[in-house]
């Protein structure tokens, strides 16, 4: 994905990044992956975004290298993280807790912990039992205290998600 | 800022967060208020952003809440971050470290260090010498390998940062 001409003062990595995540959708798109949405109907369902959207979202994070796409179990493709998207954990859990500070008045929904001592991970992504920074792979998410009781109409990733979940470990099989 | 009807399965935090921040531009603009970008004019210099843009999401970042318009000692309006807008450098910062990692072939353009005892802050947000997570106003941004020689008709950001600054220390005087 080229810049465009005429960045001379921001052509820095952080342009460069935003080329690829900078936008509401994709990052959404990127939080479901960590917590282990694969399927195209599983995000289209999850995000009610647009389907041609998050198709061309999904086409773009591949071309970019974040995500790969892999035949999954059911002869469908499914769209995993590769290490350069799973590197974004920081970018994404970052955003998270500044959106649980100041936009979730009941509490966050989620909630993550280590999974080796199932203590909390602090906002700056350490275990608060062991100290240790936390990778996404050693991390799970459970549910918190702003999370709505689970309705039955809720979509697959909603219904998965009631239990804690180690991240990136997919929600189907 | 009301988010859209339809969004059952993702009203989270990190929706709302990307409602005030999930854009490019915006998360330029809020490096450069971390770096002490408080005018304008020099926003639109640095960034070479159209100022319908910049205008329009300067005033969204105020009424966010996350930029705070004071009058400044030359009769101008400036833009200078508030607390929640200073609690968003964590993920400022990760999103730049991703960049580095994966865009920077011949390194950042800039680093970051803490004031304290000039070590290198890691890619966690610690300093790499006293291990203390390091609050963005005890964080100076200092030229890194990436960065080009300077150039005499570089804008006044650019300039101002070819010497050590201190975060969220006004470019100006």
């Amino acid at each position: 994905m080229a810049l465009p001409h005429g960045y001379p003062g921001e052509a820095c990595s952080l342009a460069r990044a935003l080329e690829v995540v900078g936008e509401r959708w994709t990052l959404l798109i990127l939080r479901d992956s960590f917590y282990g949405v694969r399927r195209f109907g599983d995000f289209a369902a999850h995000l009610n975004v647009p389907r041609a959207v998050l198709s061309e979202r999904l086409k773009s994070l591949t071309s970019a290298g974040v995500l790969t796409r892999v035949l999954g179990g059911a002869g469908r493709d499914e769209y995993q993280l590769t290490d350069k998207g799973a590197a974004l954990w920081p970018a994404v859990r970052t955003l998270l807790a500044w959106g649980d500070e100041y936009y979730a008045p009941r509490g966050p929904r989620r909630l993550f912990t280590h999974a080796a001592d199932d203590a909390a991970v602090d906002g700056s992504g350490r275990c608060t039992a062991c100290g240790a920074t936390v990778a996404p792979e050693d991390t799970v998410v459970v549910p918190g205290p702003g999370l709505p009781g689970a309705d039955p109409g809720d979509d697959p990733v909603t219904s998965a998600l009631i239990q804690p979940h180690p991240l990136m470990r997919p929600i189907r099989g």
